[in-house]
């Protein structure tokens, strides 16, 4: 692996463990086990680093958030399939989990992949709610991008409530809680 | 104000604002205008005043949230009054902010008042929407206790969706989107 990508790979671990405040470059040189002259010759320092890893992990989450959503199925079980895709619960959300660090929102450069990232989630969500809505499967009356904004939000707060717990039983209970309510607006023909 | 209130408030201010990690003991005296001395008289330390602080925010939101869950009207009006209640969306919040520090989850002690505050939310609004079942209000298959945890998922969830946009606008989409699935579970002669 390049000391490049060793610098972003450990980066993204610690800002996902630590958060940005709490990730000194050192901790950043010491997990890659490469010198400070290595890190300075590729990025022009923690920003520039960090900008690389949260571009990345919010990649990464986009990909995987879209294998569940574009799978096969009606518009409940692709959005079922993303609410119950495997997660580290307790570990949270590594993009999430940025928006409470003071210097990444106030920083319109770290703050845009989070914006991207959720906007991106929140508007195919709504795509595939309304592809079931075109396709009878869902009531008409349901509106797509509030709902979309209620499913991205529901595994946000499910994190939050279950490290608060340190328990997975939160987050899967406003799951199901979610699915259940998503499911009556299944259309009886559908379901 | 004593001084060891002066403290709390002071602690309360900046954990919200920069976290626990990004909270010293010195930016902490300099807001509360207290020297070494002081703390140290009534605290054991940065712990032990976070404790303190972090009690007394989530019984503030105890108490708030309460006056909605436990106001007049029916289940889903006062859901309706927690979930659309005033809020500093673009603060966050500062219970469900303690979640993303490790040094408060790893501990015990300070992870405590956040399971104790999450735990009771969840509870109450449970109450309040099993509540609507006996009184004929609501859907007698809603799951009460997963519901509830949807309601505290969605305006955790909110806020870091409203966070990582810089705009208050997922928040409000993500309740509008919960309210009208709650909606369509209130029974015909109810609603």
């Amino acid at each position: 692996m390049s000391t490049q990508e060793r610098l972003v790979r450990s980066t993204q671990e610690l800002l996902w463990e630590r958060g940005y405040v709490g990730t000194s470059p050192k901790a950043i040189l010491e997990r890659a086990g490469v010198g400070q002259g290595s890190m300075y010759h590729h990025f022009a320092g923690k920003s520039d680093l960090a900008l690389a890893a949260i571009r990345r992990t919010a990649e990464t989450m986009k990909e995987s958030a879209d294998a569940c959503l574009s799978g096969p199925g009606t518009a409940y079980e692709r959005v079922a399939a993303y609410l119950l895709r495997e997660r580290r619960v307790l570990r949270g959300c590594p993009i999430g989990r940025m928006t409470q660090d003071r210097d990444v929102v106030q920083s319109p450069e770290l703050r845009q992949p989070l914006d991207e990232m959720f906007g991106w989630l929140r508007g195919r969500i709504a795509e595939v709610l309304a592809e079931g809505q075109r396709r009878g499967e869902l009531a008409a009356a349901l509106d797509p991008a509030a709902t979309a904004a209620t499913v991205a939000a529901v595994v946000q707060g499910g994190y939050v409530l279950a490290r608060a717990a340190d328990d997975t039983a939160p987050f899967d209970a406003a799951v199901r809680g979610a699915l259940a309510l998503l499911a009556s607006q299944v259309t009886p023909a559908a379901g």
